[in-house]
């Protein structure tokens, strides 16, 4: 294992993900859940129409239903349709019109709607001066749905468009897959956690650091792998002890486990350790890329434990790279909701031997999006107050890209109307 | 007010949302909130470095703090820096050496970093081949940010990263606008809200309305406007004099109100009589558009309160063209958080009369977004069900578009990876 010491063996972040998707099952633990609690969970099973919808012709507008055989004509109104029911309980006789709303359900005899500014209305009459021929203004039985039809596909996630779809036809649970569990350790003697403001800003000064980056990863996290949940979160020291005997408790309900911090080349490496510490087997110790180098990824009882830099935006890269790709496989997922991920045009040539997440000003020119990475006055290793002067961080592969080239961005604000230079 | 009646002079939706943002004050109630909990609020004032930061130089690599002086040579390692400490309390004479991993504070006497891979170390010593310049693999004091200068403007949206940024130079707190406070009434006597999934498709089945209308709204509130947030909800039959008593209790302590449902154009119509019920001043009824056509605004004690379709697209086309910069203009906001709002070419030509919100479906081919509207088998009032077809909605102004046009699209599921038709 000695091999993995340094570092030696820098991965590629595409090979690094494949060989994890090949090493690690999906969790397929089906539930049926009512539509409205499926937001975000991904579907196990093709969700199909249970019936016709709907059930019997419906009122496309507001005015009165009648026989077109009756038209033109003059009509008495017999009823007021009310919304809310199917059968009405109701028959329209030669000469007879009901009014309806959009949306009511006709009652028998009615193959019609006149429009209710199409009429002059005389007490309880109503003159209809034209012909109106039969199924004009009301959508027909089975008009929205077939009984049987594909709604919505295995391993799309469900969307609170797709709910207000499902429930308008009368679908009301759904079979999906359990979220995926995920664990997150955030390591380091320096960091602690926020309180109040004037104590954290005095611990800053002196030298101790928030811990933040596991902020970002709950943030990739809810916005681009929704069908997750963390169930455990800790902060500890570096004491690889105490740290892989909270990975093994963590494993126990988690699917996987994410490390941040103490994954450096150096002596004091967390993951390195770990190695010896738990009966694990390694998949990849390094990547070949900036930030987030010392990404790695062992087997626990198959089960996938991550180290992610302890810089956020280090971390969030090896997330983008790696886990994203992971959690997709592990739930099984095709579409998911929409992401904060734009593709955006590079507004000057930028080149870079290594894959890397490019902190970048974006902004909208007719209808395209324009991308630039901040000015650099010097190189630092530690920029990262420079996030505010961004608005999404670019993922960018190792290569030459010219002006107008086409890059992916996670965006984190909207894209400004106008260049914003300096 | 009886030119109101019927819908009789419909505005075009720009106007009407300007004509709102000129009639409504912004609320401007300061809180000072620490950055944690400030994520979603506007920026009520810019946010300044309070410091120069770091405060003292910092390793950016892993390796020994000497003196500049004394490289090349042989170094005695005389201490280990901790994380997390500015002041060591530790000074390196001419010939020493303190090992450092990144981030951590360089002790007095050491102008430069030795990364760990450049030296060799035998015992307590390093020996380094080559000269190292001052400076080198160091942070210098200040580097990140200067005290006074400007991290995010007044206006701006508070994002995780941003607080990730604030946190890291000792920011700890900020002044920022409160929430705008929603209050929801959907009405109608044919809604119901879901419970139990059999009853739910029974009561469907029956004639009833699942009421998710506000969920579609309550999702475009999450999405694009994250500085609101939703104090009162209620769901009413249509009967005026309750609905009119409701409102004026909810706007004791909302900004706004949305009503959704009972805004047609027919006799039963809540909204025209509402202006009767309530103190009211009219701002406009109907927009010129389709759907969301009977959109309409009051003004109740200077309070607004706007009447969206009952139907859950139709409702979010008037959220979309008057709620949304209404709400922009309430909360003074200049930049939000990243939204799932992307852009697209029309995969073929696409004309309308009206501004309309349309179902498409989006692709992703070499890095541009493509869309085509749902094909359209028969012309029906009311296919909600075909949203689980689409994975967003086209934001689609009156005129004509050609092929390879932009439109803004309002996603709801990532686009697929090539054009799935039929």
């Amino acid at each position: 294992m000695s091999e993995y010491r340094y570092l030696g063996k820098l991965v590629p972040p595409e090979e690094a993900a494949e060989k994890l998707r090949s090493l690690v099952e999906p969790v397929k633990d089906v539930v049926e859940l009512a539509v409205w609690d499926a937001i975000g969970h991904v579907l196990a099973e093709p969700v199909t129409a249970p019936y016709d919808f709907p059930p019997r012709p419906r009122a496309a507008y507001d005015g009165y239903a009648v026989f077109s055989g009756d038209t033109p004509g003059r009509l008495r109104i017999i009823a007021e349709a009310p919304l809310g029911k199917v059968d009405l309980g109701l028959r329209i006789g030669r000469g007879e019109a009901v009014y309806v709303s959009t949306g009511a359900y006709l009652p028998d005899g009615a193959d019609v709607v006149v429009p209710e500014e199409a009429v002059k209305r005389e007490g309880d009459y109503i003159i209809v001066d034209r012909r109106f021929e039969s199924g004009k203004n009301l959508d027909p039985a089975g008009a929205y749905v077939k009984k049987g039809q594909v709604l919505l596909d295995r391993g799309y996630v469900v969307t609170v468009s797709d709910v207000v779809a499902l429930l308008d036809v009368a679908v009301t649970s759904v079979k999906v897959y359990r979220k995926l569990r995920i664990g997150i350790i955030a390591t380091g003697g320096e960091l602690f956690k926020p309180s109040n403001p004037q104590i954290t800003a005095n611990k800053i000064l002196q030298g101790y650091v928030a811990e933040t980056t596991t902020s970002l990863i709950k943030w990739a996290l809810e916005a681009l792998t929704p069908w997750t949940t963390i169930v455990d979160y800790d902060l500890l020291p570096d004491d690889v002890d105490t740290i892989a005997w909270r990975i093994e408790r963590m494993l126990d309900h988690a699917d996987l486990v994410l490390l941040t911090g103490g994954t450096g080349p150096s002596e004091v490496d967390n993951f390195y350790q770990l190695l010896g510490h738990l009966r694990a087997e390694i998949v990849f110790r390094g990547l070949a890329m900036r930030g987030g180098r010392p990404t790695s990824a062992m087997l626990v009882d198959g089960k996938p434990v991550i180290g992610l830099s302890g810089h956020p935006v280090s971390a969030l890269h090896g997330f983008i790279r790696v886990v994203e790709p992971l959690l997709r496989h592990m739930a099984s997922v095709r579409r998911t909701p929409s992401k904060p991920l734009i593709y955006a045009r590079w507004a000057s040539g930028y080149q870079t031997p290594f894959p890397r997440l490019v902190r970048v000003r974006v902004w909208l020119s007719n209808g395209e999006f324009w991308a630039e990475p901040l000015p650099k006055p010097q190189q630092l290793s530690s920029n990262i107050a420079s996030i505010t002067m961004a608005d999404g961080y670019a993922i960018v592969d190792a290569g030459e890209y010219r002006r107008g080239e086409r890059i992916p961005v996670l965006l984190y604000r909207e894209p400004s109307r106008e260049h914003i230079s300096g």
